[in-house]
């Protein structure tokens, strides 16, 4: 299992870690019951306040919970977790606590109830921004309120997912800081 | 210059190729013009019909032309495209020809005006499928009706953002099929 050290980290970089596409294990808490999943489709959707979209289908027993809470945990699991992602994907959480189930440890959050991930490379916090999509397109638009990320390694091993049971890692790093021109980052 | 030869792709399966994240190329016609642009926030949003989501600010010279003409292409470039991706992202089309500026070749596109760029890796014809999003968030909501993939290679090294100049590039595949439950894939 990873150790990761994190801290505090700025609202308006998050995109940082979630732009590139990883896949993420959505956390969440209601009536003293905890839960998580796996969710793939997602996007950014402004730098601030951090705004951030994702997909969740109605019939994940995540859903009534995160609907209800208004509040969820977007952690970023590294490839050493790709066991634990895909088991937790193909598991409902009526059934089973997946905290214990897949040996992850539930951190206190500092803005939510839902808990952290330990295990994950990054977490963020997120407080509902928007449900008027979720009936029309299960498109819940969050807030982030507070991230928390590793300190160490800066360019992490994410897994993104490509159908049919297959995962691309994440490979090297291009730099070309040096093309763009200044506040086009 | 990439040279991929491709073919129709279904529909259902697009996610293969976009929910891992890239970066990808939007091309658009209004008018007799045509223009690209550099997009990162994007996500799938159904299978179907494949419904996908990308934010598109205002401020983009490309937002009216693809507002208006209520089509677009998604391109999805390879790294053998990096400077052209950096190029695009940081230039106005207002005053440039993109096609031309950075060697790119238009083909025509079977059910949209907008033109495919042919050396990228994957072509994604769109019709807009919901503008009530626009205002609001930026969000167009996308029904793509035409697919088009290269054969080879079946992996394909696509660039992933990370902000601040700097790019992932896909890495290995991790296969754990056999780890899903049917169904689940």
């Amino acid at each position: 299992m990873p150790r990761y050290t994190k801290k505090d980290y700025p609202l308006v970089d998050i995109r940082r870690h979630l732009e590139t596409g990883p896949i993420v294990l959505v956390s969440s808490a209601w009536k003293g019951q905890t839960n998580i999943m796996t969710m793939g489709w997602h996007m950014m959707m402004g730098f601030s306040p951090a705004l951030f979209g994702c997909y969740i289908w109605e019939q994940n027993h995540s859903f009534e919970m995160i609907r209800r809470s208004r509040q969820c945990v977007i952690n970023v699991p590294t490839v050493d977790l790709a066991s634990q992602v895909v088991g937790i994907g193909n598991t409902s959480g009526a059934s089973v606590d997946k905290f214990e189930k897949f040996g992850l440890t539930a951190d206190e959050a500092e803005e939510v109830k839902a808990p952290l991930i330990r295990e994950c490379y990054a977490n963020f916090e997120c407080q509902l921004h928007d449900s008027r999509l979720i009936k029309r397109y299960s498109l819940f638009v969050w807030e982030v309120v507070k991230a928390h990320v590793a300190v160490s390694p800066v360019r992490p091993k994410t897994m993104h997912y490509r159908g049919d049971g297959e995962f691309m890692i994440a490979g090297a790093t291009l730099n070309l800081r040096r093309k763009f021109r200044a506040g086009m980052l």
